[in-house]
């Protein structure tokens, strides 16, 4: 835990993850409202689209318009998700600063997911790699490409993965040419035990490549992972606004986590997030207004900030322990 | 985090602080059965009743019947909480093995809870110490006295309680003859930082005397409280089944934290707790059918074990990081 305000990157993924989880489709227009309402926020990173066929997720059609909207705004890092080579070329097309490729390290579920073996991924990932190095050689903006190593915590068609199978996918992916390593926790199986064990994993193939984690929340245990994620030197998490797209109180729900309570919860142990939570709670009208019905989950919005946090600008002013002891 | 099955007490107070928190009363043959499905998933600790004028809390009014039923189960460790010295009179008549008085650090919320100061409150808790003395003297089973410091966290009423009066009413306790200090999250404001804070600031005074922590889910924060107290030693809490007495979902909800989602964590980092998933999933029909209409919350009874989890009987087997880097 930390007292000296360092950093920690959220990344909304709710435009992506959160979306591609429900039935009904959001229009262009909320989606720009939304990006706008998160942005006045504070938030900074989104994953805002994915690029696979409209045909397989009409909620995705209008990627294209979603990203050049969020590329209005200047310091915002946009990212997008690509299952193949044709999506990374979309979303190198449409300006994206990040691709986050999903990775399975469970056979099973890879080829469910897109179709490919995991080793045939790693393949279209290298492919994705040479994508970006050719578009930069010809004067593109560089653009980063991300490793999301999916059922890295349990698959619910394969069970658990041999962590020898984990850690050798992960090398494959930084041998490929990933800029970062991701884990998400795809089924919302991850414990604190395996997050720390898999950290220590991945990190020891890895290195600093292993940056960022996607936690879903689907036991109750989103934020006990994040803790321990934060204990081993992760800065970057994935997050949803109110939880969308997952039920956790549904079986099998599978949402991620939710953003405000992870903003609170990384606020009150002193980690700099750069989002106002009063806004971020605001924000939700957005998904109310647009989603009518649809459930918003969520701790903080539900109960509010303390009456403390709240008073001192969204951060707990406490004596901190050296204070009182002296 | 332990792999060695390091035993992890989770004391079961749905029966106490949760029945407490809602607005009808359960009746006492539900009480009976709770205590036997409860005993039957393996939960050993259950704080069952409060001693406290039946009037104000008609819900209470049956704590003897309840305690008698209890101590039926000859290794089943029975608690009663009391207010004064003469809810403590009755909890040792009723012959319960543990004794919590709330000792609030807030003189706010204290003389709201038990119109006493907080030092009024240490007086009263020095003479349930003498009393629980002189029974003794006079060959009665020694009852463990605990102290269970409320408001800790913050209070609602007066705001956050500066550190040295924290520090300083747990001396008092101790020095009253606490066995036992108990933090309690009253207000659901705890967050990690402040947990590993307050969790050395009262060691320092009190030493291992320091033994217990009873987390509200209030903003999503129980188990990530949870983690960083077991990290800091400590390996006893308090659950409520279902999260009975609190809705997360509405403004000012103070649940405890979930019996079944603790389980599960424990269970899943390692730790022995003795309590079987099922079983204890199982049990919560025994509050469906006493209380119909009353919402029962928890990720885990609605998610279900992961079903690696649940053919391992109940342990999740995963090979440990040493053998997967050999």
């Amino acid at each position: 835990m930390s007292d000296t305000h360092e950093r920690v990157v959220v990344t909304e993924v709710g435009m992506r993850d959160g979306l591609q989880s429900i039935a009904r489709t959001m229009p262009t227009e909320f989606k720009r409202r939304w990006i706008d309402a998160a942005y006045a926020a504070g938030v900074r990173h989104m994953e805002v689209a994915s690029f696979v066929p409209a045909k397989l997720l009409p909620q995705m059609a209008d990627a294209d318009e979603i990203i050049a909207h969020a590329l209005t705004y200047d310091d915002l890092i946009v990212t997008a998700l690509v299952p193949n080579l044709k999506g990374a070329q979309r979303a190198l097309d449409a300006g994206v600063h990040r691709i986050v490729a999903p990775v399975s390290v469970s056979a099973a579920h890879s080829l469910a997911n897109v179709r490919k073996t995991p080793a045939e991924m790693i393949d279209a990932f290298a492919g994705m790699r040479d994508l970006i190095d050719s578009a930069a050689a010809q004067g593109a903006r560089r653009v980063e490409l991300i490793a999301g190593l999916s059922t890295v915590f349990g698959c619910t068609l394969q069970g658990a993965v041999p962590y020898a199978d984990i850690a050798a996918i992960a090398r494959d992916a930084v041998e490929a040419g990933a800029d970062v390593i991701a884990l998400g926790d795809t089924t919302g199986e991850a414990t604190p035990r395996q997050v720390r064990e898999i950290i220590e994993l991945v990190r020891d193939v890895a290195g600093d490549t292993l940056r960022s984690l996607h936690f879903h929340d689907t036991r109750g245990l989103g934020l006990a992972n994040t803790v321990i994620a934060l204990q081993h030197g992760i800065r970057e998490f994935d997050a949803s606004l109110a939880g969308l797209g997952g039920c956790p109180h549904a079986p099998g729900a599978t949402g991620n986590v939710n953003t405000e309570d992870l903003v609170f919860m990384l606020d009150s142990m002193g980690y700099d997030t750069g989002i106002d939570l009063t806004r971020l709670i605001a924000s939700r009208d957005v998904l109310a207004e647009a989603l009518p019905g649809e459930p918003l989950y969520g701790y903080l919005a539900r109960a509010g900030l303390p009456k403390q946090f709240a008073a001192a600008g969204g951060r707990r002013l406490e004596p901190s322990l050296s204070q009182v002891l002296q």
